[in-house]
Order: structure tokens, then C-alpha cells, then sequence
């Protein structure tokens, strides 16, 4: 069981069924598998720090209650704080909005050494806006190029992406809503808004599924999580994670011979 | 065993003997300790999040290898990296010169709900520049009013306070600095600018007492920690980080009646 990404010629359908994989294994299992896989990324961490020519970000995308936090926490909890940098996007600031859409994003992107996590990106720049007519079709339809070329500039300059698409069902994402209402724990992330947001169901899925179609290239892929069952979401990005950095061949820099022959008193 | 906040009253030594404790615990132990204190503090950051009322911003400040990196990364891998900011300060750059000492800082300062850890700060602008003199008497003087001012202003935001100063003693410096040049998994941290500070090292000592002194507040309290032993030193940090946030009786924030009245279809 592992996460492919998403075929640049293969249809893509985002539909209800594509929230559930059909072989995963039990849940002690693949409990037992994700702490494997977030200890590996822990652990190539130390190296990729050191290292410091590569950077890699996360971007995660998907609907109100898809699992974005969980993800973050379950993945990402066990890699040195120092070396990591979360960035929740919110609806952008008055300031933001002055600004062209890609300028707060750039800001967060990580410096060589560094994991950045984007809790939402500049793809809402391309679904929220779209699907709720914040902008006009002329200008949300040219920033697909505009996010080809700014990932091309990123991936240029050592930075390895890695997107996912944290996929649920309307059945799931109805019932996580539920829980924020019950739960006392959960309460607080309870947003009425996002009840809005349900109702355009089938807009964002249309949103995100071209979003996902053109904004798809070899150094900045997407893949699409089946995302209903928990367990298995944090298994597949934090193995798909752990094997990205295992295949950037890290190592520790070495020292100077002039560094070697320093002696201290 | 535990940290006191440095007595506004008692004099301040800093010399050898106080870089070890007598009475620690055997390694085991104080591993096993260290453990239960990380793992409070992982649980209490959840619901210091959600609670949103107070930042809890910890300042490291300590010579060249006193182990500000091993703290973070000991006491603080297992927070959800989305609660956790880290800021590393070194040199100031051009732009940053160009302010005041305490611009750059500001702008890093945890929001609320957020743990911040400065990996040094504004603490190097009465230590260091104090040290080689790249500032005169009456500017670095007249900081430390500054300083107290300044975390007097985040402290009425909400932001809680608590300052380390991680004191080795100078033997374990050379052993520790000796280690990067013949480790090769740290030969990476070896900066050969460290030996010119090493030769200050009483200048230094003067400079850290006088700020630990002069800037000591009941809200922004220095805790000078004997760290000569690392795994002292992780214990004792996380056992006051823990305690400070136990002490804030956190809470999950309730829902409006309006909210659970919602309605999800």
C-alpha cells in the first residue's frame, strides 16, 4: 500500500469511493507501520538539517475537517522543532490582499535545511476563490501557469514539494463536523462557516480536481490521500514523506581540512 | 532537584562549581524523568493551543556549545510542530542593522497559543556587543531598561516568560568544541570563530551576569542552569517549562449555545 501520483494522463474522478483504500491493513498494524515511518523522518531530519541543500515542502490541501491538522500533528510531531516551520494560511489579510496571491506564500517557503508544512496554500488562491466568485474566471483560470512557474523556481533552488490532497467523503467530513459540536475537546475548532462551505460539495470537488490536473508536474506532484480512515492517511504521507528524503541521498558535510587542524586551548 | 529563578538579592557567581549539580539522580533516572516532563509538556501544549489566552516564549542564551540546540531539540521534539516556533538568532544582517536591537525580535514573538524559543536573542545585544565592543558603554547600558520594558509589554499580552542561561563550565567547552572537530556527524557545528570567543571567556562571564541581573523580572525570570551534564540540564528545563504550564490552569474554550445548535445535513 503506497501513494502514486496522480497520472498526468489518467482521469481523475475524486469521488466518494476514492476516500477508502480497499487493502489496508488492521489498525495495529498500521499504527505500528506509521511509527516506523515517522521515526525514519525524524531521523533523516538530523542528516537533512545538516545537509542543507534541499528543502521540502508540504503542502496539504483538502475540505474543512479533511484531517489537515491531524496529519501535521500525527507525521510531524517527533522531528526537531528547530528544524521545521508549520504555516497555517488563513483568509489573507487586508495587507495580503494588497499584495499579488503568491507574495505571502513565498515567505513561508522553507530556507535550505528546513521542512515547511503549509496548513493550506496557494491553492485555495485557485479553489476558494473560484468556487465562491471571489475573483473573475480570467484571473483565477491564468494562475495555474503562474504556480507551474513559482513551483519551477522553488524546485530550482533545491526545494523538493510534495502535495497531498487529503480526500474524504461528504458522509465523513458530516460526521467530524458532528463531533466538533459533541466533543468538549473539539468544540473550539468548530467553525459555523464551514457549514456554507458543505454546500458547495460538488463546486470544490470541480475546483479542486482542476486544480490538481494542471497544477501537477514531475518536481511538484500531487496525490490524492484517501483520507476517511485516519490511520490510514498518516501511514501513507509519512511513508511517502520518509522515502522522498531517503532518496535525496543525504549525508553529513564534512569539514575543512583547515577546519581539522584547529586546536583548542 | 529543581530550577529557582535567580534571587534578585543573592549574588550572582557563575563560576565553575555551579555548572554541576551534586545531588542528581543516576542516568536512568533522570532519562525516565526527563521522559514524564516531555510528554507533559507535549499533552499541556494541546490544550494550551486551543485555550489561545497566553504564548509562552523560553529564551536560550549560553556560550558556544552549552547545548542550546541539544535543549530544543530534547525538550521539545514531541510537540506538535504546528504549536511551535523556533527562532535561531545570529548575526544581525544588513537590513536588520538598520533597526533598532529589538525590531527583529518583536516580529518573532509567539502568538497567543503558540510556544516560542529563541535560540539566543535580544540578550546578545548586551552580551556580545558588549564583548567586543561593537557598541558603546552608554548604548548598551541603557538596554537593559529597554529589554525590561519590552517584556513587560509582552507580558501584559499574555505572553508567559522564562529565560535560560545554560552555564558549562570551561573545561566541558573544549571537550564539547573537541567533539566537532573529531565527530564527523558534527563537524558541521564547528565554527573556528568560536575559539576567539573562547579566549573572552571571563569578559563574557561578567557581561551574562550583569544582564541576568539587570533584567530580572517576577514575569520574565532568568533560570541559570548547571549544564555541564545534559541530561540534567533536559530535565531541569522541562520540569519548569511543565510546571509553568500546569500553572496557567488552561482549559478547552466551551462553544457558544449558538453554535451547538447547529445543524450539519
Amino acid at each position: 500500500m503506497r501513494l502514486k501520483r496522480v497520472s498526468p494522463r489518467a482521469p481523475l474522478r475524486l469521488d466518494d469511493r476514492d476516500a477508502r483504500v480497499k487493502d489496508a491493513p488492521g489498525d495495529e498494524k498500521l499504527k505500528e507501520n506509521t511509527e516506523t515511518q515517522v521515526e525514519r523522518i525524524a531521523d533523516l531530519q538530523r542528516t537533512f538539517y545538516a545537509d542543507g541543500r534541499f528543502a521540502l515542502l508540504v503542502v496539504l490541501q483538502g475540505r474543512d475537517a479533511s484531517g489537515k491538522d491531524g496529519t501535521i500533528r500525527n507525521v510531524f510531531t517527533g522531528v526537531n522543532p528547530q528544524g521545521i516551520q508549520v504555516t497555517s494560511f488563513k483568509v489573507p489579510t487586508e495587507e495580503e490582499l494588497r499584495h499579488d496571491f503568491l507574495w505571502r506564500i513565498h515567505q513561508r517557503v522553507p530556507a535550505r535545511g528546513m521542512f515547511g508544512i503549509f496548513n493550506r496554500s496557494h491553492y485555495e488562491d485557485v479553489v476558494v476563490t473560484r468556487v465562491n466568485g471571489i475573483v473573475p474566471k480570467a484571473v483565477w483560470k491564468s494562475r495555474y501557469e503562474q504556480i507551474n512557474e513559482f513551483e519551477t523556481t522553488l524546485s530550482d533552488s533545491g526545494v523538493r514539494i510534495l502535495k497531498f490532497f487529503l480526500h474524504i467523503s461528504r458522509t465523513e467530513q458530516k460526521e467530524r463536523l458532528q463531533k466538533r459540536l459533541t466533543n468538549p475537546e473539539k468544540n473550539w475548532k468548530f467553525n459555523p462557516g464551514d457549514l456554507a462551505e458543505r454546500k458547495k460539495w460538488s463546486a470544490y470537488t470541480t475546483a479542486y480536481r482542476d486544480a490538481i490536473r494542471r497544477c501537477n508536474t514531475r518536481w511538484a506532484p500531487w496525490y490524492v490521500v484517501p483520507a476517511d480512515d485516519k490511520k490510514v492517511r498518516n501511514y501513507l504521507i509519512a511513508l511517502t514523506v520518509a522515502d522522498t528524503l531517503d532518496s535525496l541521498k543525504l549525508r553529513w558535510p564534512k569539514a575543512d581540512r583547515d577546519v581539522i587542524a584547529h586546536w583548542i586551548d
